[in-house]
């Protein structure tokens, strides 16, 4: 098989890419490992920054995100058993997050695609991509039982952090930055009712909560907890508890959370990572393949977004013109937000979590932190802009 | 000898609220351990903000301020071989910054209090405090060879950190928050004028160096160097080389420092620390007593001023009304601005510095930040706001 662009992943960065190209006029085949059932279920993000909603938007892959997306004016945020609430709009010109699940883009990017696209093809294990930095690159991949290969102009690696893609990259001419954590995120999806229209953010000394939402009858609930833990050590009531107790203000002494069912309950290691640079000749990587960040700004999937705006809008530019202007350009663009966000999702997570290190000046520091941002307008548009994400580098056309 | 307040240590903190309470009618009697020209030759701070000229004004201590104090309207930062001013009045208020060192503003408090204060004994070397929860306290120090008692109906340890003032509180009453840095600055003074109207701080990948000065012909140096480094080490030349290479900017290939005579060398440590509370009984602590921020923000002398001013205010409202509320609330208000300057501290010092330590990920944040304060108005006023200053808690009255 020969396309244009060979895209391996089809998690939401590949599938949104695939979109975009198709908009563009540009061929590609998006190569996915798992089944779609499989990758229609995957948990992950489920906060969308105003550019991403934009971005689905004018792909033509906004109309149940409009539907069914929830709008959200800002956060809350707990520190010292109080509550206080950043306004988007107000601090951010106007912008806005939208709560709609990864799970339910990418079934919308999937139905569109299987629509109206490309060639998407589910259970195609790629073992090799070859010839990156020549001409003519060469995927080849195991499908229905057979050995297949995909010739292309260029490749995309969308197979986010555990994907093969990177490794086509020759190991000198790379470079990894990291940072772990010690602590993780035990998340649950539980059937009850969020009790706050908006997320809440708590800071506690027993360590950090966070209560968001995948639609209005389902909780997203999540617990610091320390690194190796067994979700089984948590039966439901002790999640619970815990998230009462972290959550607790002084002044609503009787507030407790809303309980239902535990649906899903799991442990998410925290991570930043990075790897330079996002190409290597006519290979390039996008999303997860590339960077990770540690999931308290909610910026994963977001950034995954923003890269294959850029790369979409220089594949479609080569297209049009032959020049490769902007595809030279695209690791340096990417970066630059990519580092912005790396910086800020270290900053919300080192400024709400407690390292079990961490000494009683740190946490003052945090708390002086926080209150000035419940009291300074610029640091809490500081937090405001970064959250609801900076604007694209370029407006994405009308694709 | 009898006073209303005690103030043990007469350098900026204590001579300034000897001078505050003077002109709002409350006696005072200062006792400092060194001699006259020990105290007014120490070398410290540089920099004040604008609501401590606005008090040294209100104090009657701004003639020679106002003369020969050097207004800054900014500072330059420079990362990556680049340079970004950041502007103080048009991201803070109209605010701005004094270069006038903390020698010359103990010079001017001194002649004052000689001239109209009450007493203010050098070579008093106080060694005990007794009956600070009581009702009258009483100072022991020995004088001109002989022991000496000062009773009074409230005790200030503006002493500093090496001071015994903080010792009178029980030590199971007051708890003490600490970070060391694995860093300290070597400083010179050199007689050269400084090649900038403003201060400029560089993050290199060799460390942190900083170009300050005093007046117009001197300069006031500094290089990020290890813990433990021997001045010694340091010839005149290898500092001015190393200035010269970390200050340097890819835009001026050419550019080099001006360089004169160092006329004094020495290494300084870098510590975070903070005492609380701030009050035992009748004994207040202020300034470096009570805490202490690393330089790299310019904030020791101006957070001994604010501490200074509450305190003043305080006593001045119970002289004039029997109320203690004030000076109840003293540890509380004085604490919410010391961590303040404790976080922008820290922030400024793990921005701009090199860990040892810290991997290729921690330089990217902090490049990061440095170019988020590059490019964002709220990043850049959140520096500019804290260095400068924030408003005291109540405005000064006439004192």
């Amino acid at each position: 098989m020969h396309t244009t662009v060979g895209i391996i992943g089809g998690g939401p960065a590949g599938l949104l890419l695939a979109r975009l190209l198709h908009r563009a006029g540009v061929d590609s085949v998006v190569l996915e490992r798992r089944d779609r059932a499989y990758v229609e279920q995957r948990q992950r993000a489920g906060i969308l920054e105003q550019a991403t909603v934009d971005v689905l938007r004018a792909a033509g892959a906004g109309d149940r995100l409009d539907r069914e997306g929830l709008v959200h004016h800002g956060i809350e945020l707990r520190f010292g058993r109080r509550a206080h609430r950043v306004d988007f709009p107000s601090l951010a010109q106007g912008r806005t997050v939208t709560v709609y699940a990864q799970t339910e883009v990418v079934k919308d990017l999937i139905a569109l695609q299987l629509d109206e696209g490309g060639p998407l093809l589910f259970e195609a294990e790629v073992h090799a991509i070859e010839g990156a930095d020549g001409e003519r690159p060469l995927v080849r991949y195991c499908h229905e039982g057979r050995e297949q290969t995909l010739t292309c102009e260029y490749v995309v690696g969308c197979d986010g952090f555990h994907g093969i893609a990177r490794g086509a990259v020759p190991e000198g001419l790379r470079t990894t930055y990291e940072r772990t954590y010690p602590y993780s995120w035990l998340g649950i999806l539980a059937e009850a009712p969020p009790v706050y229209d908006e997320l809440v953010y708590a800071h506690s000394e027993r360590g950090f909560a966070l209560a968001s939402m995948r639609t209005p009858a389902v909780s997203r609930l999540y617990l610091q907890v320390p690194n190796g833990t067994d979700p089984a050590d948590w039966p439901d009531e002790r999640i619970w508890d815990e998230l009462d107790t972290r959550f607790a203000l002084d002044a609503e002494p009787d507030w407790r959370l809303e309980r239902g069912p535990v649906t899903q309950k799991s442990v998410l290691p925290m991570r930043s990572w990075v790897t330079e640079p996002m190409r290597h000749g006519r290979l390039f990587l996008a999303g997860d393949a590339a960077h990770i960040v540690p999931p308290t700004g909610a910026k994963g999937l977001n950034l995954a977004a923003a890269d294959v705006v850029v790369l979409a809008r220089a594949l479609a530019h080569r297209h049009a013109t032959g020049s490769d202007e902007l595809l030279e350009a695209y690791s340096d663009t990417c970066l630059r937000r990519v580092w912005r966000a790396e910086h800020f999702s270290y900053a919300m997570t080192t400024t709400l979590h407690t390292d079990p290190g961490q000494s009683p000046f740190d946490t003052r520091l945090q708390l002086s932190q926080l209150d000035r941002i419940a009291s300074s307008p610029h640091a809490a548009a500081e937090l405001a802009e970064n959250y609801t994400g900076l604007p694209l580098p370029a407006t994405p056309p009308a694709w």
